[in-house]
C-alpha cells in the first residue's frame, strides 16, 4: 500500500470502475487504468473488485498493483484514499479462477461490483463509472435475470428510457433498439422511442460540445423507404419524431437513407447519429472507431461508460488485451461527469 | 461521323451501353464513356439513344460527340463501326426534353434502349452491357411494371435467380434480397436464396480473381443472433446454405456477426462478402468506394453492370456528374465478359 501521495490528488473527482467478469479481460484492463497516466492526470480511479484477484492477474500478467486498497468495510465507512485505489469486494472462489471458464461464481463477483459501484454513483461518492466486460451466461448462471449492464442499471437507479450511444473521435450513434432480432425491429419503434433517443443523444451531445449539435436520425428502411414503396415507418413513426424535436428548437436532419449516412462530408456535418437498429450504426462505428470505441448508456442519473469490446475469453489474463477503449471509457466517463 | 479508325479497334470487343433516362446524367456520362482513353483502350462501346439527345447534352455540357453514329435500322442490318459509335434509336419527343423532370416518354426512351442493349447482348453482338442510371417514376409513367433493371434484364432474357453485386477495388458484396422494407427481409430469406447468392458471387469471383474465392456470409441479426437469443435464422437459414456451400468445396465462412466483418482485417482475409439485406452491405460498401463503386447483376446469361448512383436530377445536363463510376461499370464489364 502506498501511504505518500500529493495532496492534489484529493481534489480530483472520484471515479467508480467494475472489474467485469474476473474470468475475462476485466482484470488486466483495470489494472492498466489504474497506472494510466491520462486517467490519473483527471481522475480518482476506484476499482470495485477482489484485491486478491487483481494481485494475482498482475502476476500473471507482468503488471504492477499501483494502488492503494481499502477494505469494501472501510469504504462503506467513509474511508477515500487520496489516490487511485481498490475498494476490495472479498470473493471467495478468488482462488479457484480459471480464466476464459464460464461460471456462475464469476457472474455472482461481476454482479455484486456492479451493484457497489452504482450505489456509489447514486449516493454522489463517484463522480461516474465505467464498467469492464461482463459475460452474459455467467450472469445468467449466478441468477441474475438482466440482460447486461444497461437493463441492471436501469433497474437499479429507477431510470425511465435509457438509450445506448456508442462515441469516439470520429462518430457518435445513438440506438433506439439493440440486442433484438432484426425481425423485431420494426415492432419495438414507435415515435417515443425515436423520440427519446433524439432527447438523450441532443442532451449528451449538447454537453460534450458546449453547443446546440447537429442530429442525423437514420431511415428504417433502404433508400428512406423511396417514398413508402418499401416500407413505411419514416412516415409513419421516424418522421414525426423529427418533426417534435425540430418543434423544440433542435437541429435535427432526417430521415436520411442510411448508405449515404456515413459518406465524410456528412460526417462532416452532422455531430451525432440516431440509428433504428443495432447493425446499422456498429458497423460504420466499428469501422472508423475499432479499438477507441466507447459505450455510453444515456438516460441513468450517473454517467455510466464501458469500453467497446466483450470479456475476450481467448485472450484473457495474457496481458495481450488493448486497454485504448477501456482508457477511453474513462477519459470520456469524467468528462460527461464533469459536464452534468 | 469520322471514317478513318486504325484497324486494330475492331478486334476490341463490342461493349453495350443504353443511354439511361435522358433528362437525367446518362446522356453526358454516354459522352464521356465514348471518349474516356482507358474504355477506348480494351472496347468498343455502342451507345443505345437518341443520337439527338447526345447531340444536344454535348453541347450543354461542353462535351465534344466523338463517336460514328449508325441508325438503329442500319445495325439491325449488320453494321457494325469500327470504334466507339452511337446506335441511334430515333426519339420524336427529344427536341422538348426538359432536363431533370421525369416524364413518361423519357420513360419509354430509356426502357426501349435497355431492350436494345439486351438483345444486342442475348444475339452475341456485344460482349457486355453497361446501363446508364434510369428513373422508377419515369419507368412507372411509362407504363413499365418492372422496378427496375435487375427485374426488367432477367425477364428479357429469361434468367432464374439474379443477384445484385456491388464491386469495387475494396470490395465485393452480394446481397440476398434488395429493394425491401426491413420488416420484409426476414421472410424473405431461404436457404435457397442464401445459397444462390454464395453460387453466384463465388462464381463471379472466381472468374475475377483466376482462383477459388474466400467468402464471408453475414448473419442477419446483431452478433450473429448470440447463439439464437434474438433470432434463428442463422441457425434455420443462413447456416444450411454455408453447409451446402463447404459441401461443395468452397471456401466459406459464417455466419459472421456483421458488426465487425467489415474491419480492416477481414476484408483482407474475404474476397467477398454474401449480406442478407440492402444496408447491411450498402453502408460499409459506400464508405469504402463512393466513387468508384459498380452495380452488377449476377446471374444473367450476360454480364451487366451499371454505376452506382441515380440519375443525379438535380445536376444533370451540367456536365458536372462524376464518370468515374460509370467508365469503372465498363471497364468492370468487359473484364468479367472476357472471362465468361
Amino acid at each position: 500500500m502506498k501511504k505518500h501521495r500529493c495532496n492534489k490528488d484529493a481534489d480530483l473527482p472520484p471515479l467508480g470502475v467494475s472489474i467485469g467478469d474476473p474470468a475475462g479481460v476485466g482484470p488486466e484492463l483495470c489494472l492498466r487504468l489504474l497506472s494510466d497516466r491520462s486517467v490519473a492526470g483527471i481522475c480518482r480511479p476506484r476499482v470495485f473488485g477482489s484485491a486478491a484477484v487483481l494481485a494475482a492477474a498482475a502476476a500473471q500478467c507482468g503488471l504492477e498493483v499501483p494502488a492503494d486498497a481499502v477494505s469494501l468495510k472501510e469504504w462503506e465507512d467513509g474511508a477515500d484514499p487520496a489516490g487511485p485505489a481498490v475498494i476490495d469486494v472479498s470473493w471467495a472462489d478468488a482462488a479457484h479462477l480459471q480464466p476464459g471458464v464460464v461460471s456462475a461464481s464469476c457472474g455472482r463477483h461481476a454482479a455484486a461490483c456492479i451493484r457497489l459501484a452504482a450505489a456509489a454513483a447514486l449516493a454522489g461518492r463517484v463522480r461516474a463509472i465505467v464498467t469492464a466486460p461482463i459475460h452474459k451466461a455467467a450472469l445468467s448462471l449466478a441468477g441474475e435475470r438482466f440482460a447486461g449492464h444497461t437493463e441492471m442499471l436501469a433497474q437499479l437507479s429507477g431510470a425511465g428510457r435509457v438509450c445506448m450511444m456508442m462515441a469516439s473521435e470520429e462518430l457518435a450513434v445513438a440506438l433506439v433498439t439493440t440486442h433484438v432480432a432484426i425481425s423485431e425491429v420494426p415492432a419495438l419503434l414507435d415515435s417515443e422511442s425515436v423520440a427519446a433517443a433524439i432527447r438523450l443523444l441532443r442532451d449528451a451531445l449538447l454537453r460534450m460540445k458546449g453547443r446546440e449539435p447537429v442530429i442525423c436520425v437514420l431511415s428504417l428502411n433502404p433508400h428512406g423507404g423511396e417514398g413508402g414503396l418499401f416500407g413505411d415507418e419514416e412516415r409513419r413513426v421516424i418522421g414525426p419524431a423529427i418533426a417534435a424535436a425540430r418543434g423544440s428548437g433542435w437541429r435535427v436532419d432526417g430521415p436520411v437513407p442510411p448508405d449515404t449516412a456515413f459518406l465524410p462530408d456528412r460526417r462532416a456535418r452532422y455531430d451525432g447519429y440516431v440509428v433504428m437498429y443495432h447493425d446499422q450504426g456498429l458497423i460504420p462505428f466499428k469501422m472508423l472507431a475499432f479499438e477507441s470505441g466507447v459505450n455510453v448508456t444515456l438516460g441513468l442519473p450517473f454517467v455510466r461508460t464501458s469500453p467497446d469490446h466483450g470479456t475476450a475469453f481467448d485472450i484473457a489474463w495474457t496481458g495481450r488485451a488493448s486497454p485504448e477503449s477501456m482508457v477511453q471509457a474513462a477519459l470520456l466517463a469524467v468528462r460527461l461527469g464533469a459536464l452534468r
